[in-house]
């Protein structure tokens, strides 16, 4: 009758210290909670214990600051120091303004800082995580790992928490993916009254990572892993989560 | 042990026709699929239906086009009388560019066509839906009914699909809503090492909006009401989904 998708929040994944094996503590986690890992399963990774595993560490006091960050960090009342490592992790500065600072990031993320996170970062407030330097290619490496694990064929979507042009709020975003292609497509395709649809393509990998945030909490460190299970989707070697970046000649607000 | 958070997609909604109760329909359909309806539940209409019920419907034979419209659907390629309709929805012109028509609607939503669908409506390629005419009002209604049918206390979203800025894809987003906040607020928290979040606010009812989405297919007519089991959320009684749409004064992107 209804169809039913389930949403878990593994509430047991430990705090993660550089050079932890996330497949095996996710499978591990998975195995103890009572969920385990079935086929078909997407397994959505915050991106913060993914940089942690990935040792994306910096402690601010050993990173030089060029002048455009001393410039830069006075015009936006940031620590120049953060500001030089937001430098480093971008492509392009896109935009500098009321205090902040939207870059393009070298994965083509559009977003703040560099998507760099400054809380929660082994207990000192002078060290940042900065994003994994290949989101796709961790997530083909924890989805390669959990398949030889469990035997099981799933996804991987590794996420994070990004603000939006027109809407307040944040919400949770794909930024590295396996095994799953990121739309749903009805381009060209009619609906069942005939007609070609005004939806043409749905940003699906995008929609699991906010459903995935729905069960974790205060920025995804307690609850950093969730499994959605029974949704159906595209299986794809090939995607990368770079393909929900829009190209910027499409952009209509800039 | 692990969090748990169920969505349930309702397959056996009927076409919406002028007049219908959607309270009354979810609420048998719920039943009948096995689904119920508890305490706690967040109830997804996809505002398709919810326009549809309330009569919402425009035959495009039946607009008169003034000059604006004339000269717009000439640059843009659109039909005039679509044309029309649109600034008719809408409060304010924000960007005609490439074909694409952005206006911030009555509700204060930025969006392509004011929300307007042009699939899918009583068999016909010249009849349109346009939005609800206040989907917060929509959704207290369809909340108050659901709530005395069942006795139960649930919470109402009405979403529709929209393009992002920067991103490829679409998602469903909340454009109404009832009984509950639609954000989940962190502000001036510290996380549990005791440093102040990264993460302030979360567009909670816009992934809610993302996550019902899941189990809908072919721009949610087929399976045009989720229901959300489990998820914790604060009520509220004034919440509005207007307080999602990002005020023009904080806009970065313009």
């Amino acid at each position: 009758m209804a169809k039913k998708i389930v949403v878990y929040g593994l509430e047991t994944v430990p705090k993660i210290e550089p050079g932890d094996d996330l497949a095996k503590i996710i499978v591990e986690c998975a195995e103890k909670e009572g969920v385990g890992i079935e086929d078909g399963d997407i397994v959505v990774v915050s991106s913060k214990i993914v940089s942690k595993a990935e040792g994306r560490i910096v402690p601010l006091e050993n990173v030089e600051v060029c002048e455009k960050a001393v410039e830069l960090g006075e015009k936006t009342g940031k620590d120049p120091r953060l500001v030089q490592l937001i430098l480093n992790e971008s492509e392009e500065l896109v935009k500098v303004e009321r205090g902040h600072i939207i870059v393009k990031t070298r994965h083509g993320i559009v977003c703040a800082n560099a998507g760099i996170d400054r809380s929660n970062v082994a207990g000192r407030e002078d060290v940042v995580v900065l994003l994994p330097i290949d989101p796709d290619k961790s997530a083909r490496s924890i989805r390669e790992s959990i398949m030889k694990l469990t035997g099981k064929t799933v996804a991987v979507i590794i996420t994070d928490t990004y603000g939006r042009p027109l809407r307040e709020g944040q919400i949770d975003m794909a930024i590295g993916l396996s095994g799953i292609n990121p739309f749903k497509d009805y381009r060209g395709k009619k609906d069942w009254m005939g007609y070609t649809l005004k939806i043409k393509r749905i940003a699906l990998a995008d929609e699991i990572a906010a459903a995935a945030e729905l069960v974790k909490g205060n920025g995804g460190e307690g609850i950093p892993v969730a499994i959605i299970r029974g949704l159906e989707y595209r299986v794809s070697e090939k995607a990368s989560a770079r393909e929900l970046n829009m190209i910027r000649e499409k952009w209509l607000f800039r």
